[in-house]
């Protein structure tokens, strides 16, 4: 129980599409993740996923539209709807999900990272 | 599922401790709400709350200690545990909990806000 900084914890990795844990609550995970490049086109069968902006643009791509997301903003993608992330140049993200949420959903790649092999910060 | 921005949802209302749903998922509220003074000493008996500060220094007093949280920091109390958000000036404020969490707690007072009646932003 104690407060959290997001910059400082953005500050302690330099790796994209590698996220990390930093709080736990109500069976739900916030992670911090730094993106650059084009993600997986994936979904999630079981779960919603929140994308807030600390830096950069996110571009969120759906399979009729695309939206973007500028810092000090956030979507939220429902279960079952296929998204692929794009980040142009570097974003520094904040996600809030439920608890073992798999980052590519329902594909496995090289950009799998298994939940419970993530670090906590 | 489109994008929000918190700044303009924060531009839509002017009042204190009267929080706002702006998202849902996986049965969890997102709400934002701004904060002057003192709100009252009470605690959560099933959920965990996430509070982070998008401007102004919020104070989270505990009974044996008080947490300073400033813009782009966040806190999560845990279910039980008593606290008292305390505001010295102006503090626009993201919560994350637990649909249906009454903000007062376990107490019952003129700053209760019945979730049912939170208008949607």
């Amino acid at each position: 129980m104690h407060t959290v900084n997001l910059r400082q914890k953005f500050d302690q990795f330099s790796d994209h599409w590698h996220p990390r844990i930093v709080a736990e609550l109500n069976g739900q995970q916030v992670k911090v993740v730094k993106l650059l490049g084009e993600f997986v086109w994936h979904h999630h069968d079981h779960e919603d996923e929140l994308f807030l902006v600390i830096s950069g643009t996110l571009k969120m791509e759906f399979r009729d539209r695309t939206e973007v997301i500028e810092a000090g903003e956030f979507i939220v993608v429902p279960r079952g709807v296929e998204h692929r992330p794009v980040a142009e140049s570097e974003v520094a993200l904040v996600l809030f999900e439920p608890a073992n949420t798999l980052n590519t959903g329902n594909v496995t790649g090289e950009l799998t990272r298994p939940n419970e092999k993530l670090e906590r910060l």
